[in-house]
């Protein structure tokens, strides 16, 4: 198997125009495709009409959030899955969208690997975005590099997040299938503040199942679990012990994340998840286009900022004039 | 001393013309000032006019936010400030933000006290605001509700919030000072996610500083803020143990407020905060006013989650779309 880790600072040389660009990563191309995220990434106007065709052509993926609090080992799982994937011929993506994922340090196979279009063809294709100077457009440039490996016909791909901040978790709803990740041992505090991640999980996984204390962390989220209640769903969100260094259970895991999908399909809920994907990131671009574009009309915003410091003008005045809905007063 | 306490549910019955509710509020009439709030609060489009025109009236007021995290005793520590305010014959304003507040449950004097104008004259108004049904207008609201109490001649005006959620963040950065309360003996998982807050902190208090934990809260707070370095600003950030229950050092803290208000007019200080808080105000109001746009067009919004459901259009083609800014392809 073979795993190609792809760094957003590389391949900034040459430049292939997009429907070159497009054409290559329908065809599978991982340079391709790895130019594309970077694209994406950095905000490239002329990216957009290839993003938008690219779209088009995906819809096929099984898209699984991995989600759980830094210390949960969550990329050492992730590592276990795309072997799992791999083995079995699968073509398995992965977007991290973590700051202390090993794949931005360049723990597994080093930042600068040298891509190889042959390397990927029968392997996973690994990215992490960078998290940071993205002017909130962190959680649509993740879902582009998804498109993209969609369009490129990868299934499944892993979107791997760290389970705090809003963009976060933005993230990881636009996921088919959630897993939740916890660690034994982690203070009631955190798993409180957890709580909201908690509820959105499909799948529980406990990792260090070889711990003594996994089965204690087995049983607090059995016991929430018998609390909540009926969701609407007819799918119960199994809690799956795991270890993700011995392997041990990593089987289990991925049939459980096939059995959810499968029932996504069967029950005809894929439908109505799809979309709300498609409402959250609808919402979630406009909003970040709109802040880009605050930032942009700096001038004017000065202009409004005196003049509400002056006490000319109140805060809804202005931001209804900076919105083009009402004259200046 | 008498305080004021006024339920957004109260004395919706009559309907006062909005040029006369601006005359009455700047004549400081209590019923005016809870009628106003309430409009704010409310988001009545006739209100808009009014508040636009208070607004011109205002600021002059000493904002203070208090925040915490739920247990570490603000609203103990808030009331033991109005007192010690409204016995220096200070007009003092609270507008709570915390599902938790005792105002809000009726503790103090009850959620359904009649007010009296001659009873809030020369004391104390609080006021709880609503923390659901806003459509994220929560922070615009209650900088509204300040801006009412700062034309009525209030001052200081004290904002507290729970110091946790995105918008109650925003709300105390609006505060000319912050006075963030710890309490000695929770749990480093919670100071550690607090972190975000303690940095925007004017002056610390540590509460319950008859406990025997509280020094080494104390003495963890200053280790702290002495591996921060210079932030730019002459002011450093005093950490002051308070009781607020035996009322022991609460007039440290509010000498403290004061110190920090001359410390904000004496440099010049002031006018970067008031414009950064005039910033912040007018693109979450425009944030705000944006979310309920496209809360009110559904139909639109409903044509474009289809079309991107059925892989049509991108979901940054749909955005474009929806804020007017492009054709739809």
């Amino acid at each position: 198997m073979t795993i190609v880790t792809h760094s957003r600072t590389a391949k900034r040389g040459t430049y292939t125009p997009s429907a070159a660009l497009v054409k290559d990563v329908l065809a599978g191309r991982a340079i391709a495709i790895a130019r594309m995220i970077s694209r994406a990434e950095e905000g490239y106007p002329e990216a957009a009409e290839a993003l938008a065709e690219l779209y088009k052509h995906g819809g096929n993926a099984h898209i699984v959030g991995i989600t759980g609090v830094p210390g949960a080992g969550k990329s050492t799982l992730v590592s276990a899955l795309i072997k799992a994937y791999a083995a079995e011929g699968r073509k398995v993506g992965v977007i991290a969208v973590d700051p202390s994922s090993p794949y931005s340090g360049g723990a597994i196979l080093g930042d600068r690997v040298r891509m190889s279009e042959t390397a990927a063809a029968g392997g996973a294709f690994v990215r992490s975005m960078a998290t940071r100077g993205h002017l909130g457009g962190l959680t649509r440039a993740t879902l582009q590099a998804v498109d993209v490996l969609d369009a490129a016909g990868y299934s499944p791909i892993i979107i791997e997040t760290v389970g705090v901040g809003q963009d976060e978790v933005e993230v990881v709803t636009a996921a088919h299938t959630v897993v939740v990740l916890s660690a034994p041992g982690l203070g009631d505090d955190i798993q409180a503040i957890k709580a909201g991640i908690l509820e959105i999980a499909d799948i529980h996984a406990v990792s260090k199942c070889d711990k003594p204390e996994a089965s204690a962390t087995v049983s607090a989220l059995q016991g929430m679990l018998s609390l909540g209640g009926g969701s609407g769903s007819h799918w119960t969100s199994p809690v799956l012990p795991v270890s993700a260094v011995s392997g041990e259970r990593i089987a289990e895991l991925k049939d459980a994340i096939g059995a959810h999908w499968a029932h996504l399909h069967d029950t005809g809920e894929l439908a109505a998840r799809q979309r709300a994907i498609c409402k959250t990131r609808i919402l979630g671009t406009a909003r970040h286009l709109f802040q880009q574009k605050f930032q942009q009309e700096s001038a004017t915003l000065e202009t409004h900022i005196r003049a509400v410091t002056e006490r000319r003008m109140d805060p809804s005045v202005a931001a209804r004039a900076l919105l083009g809905w009402e004259e200046i007063r």
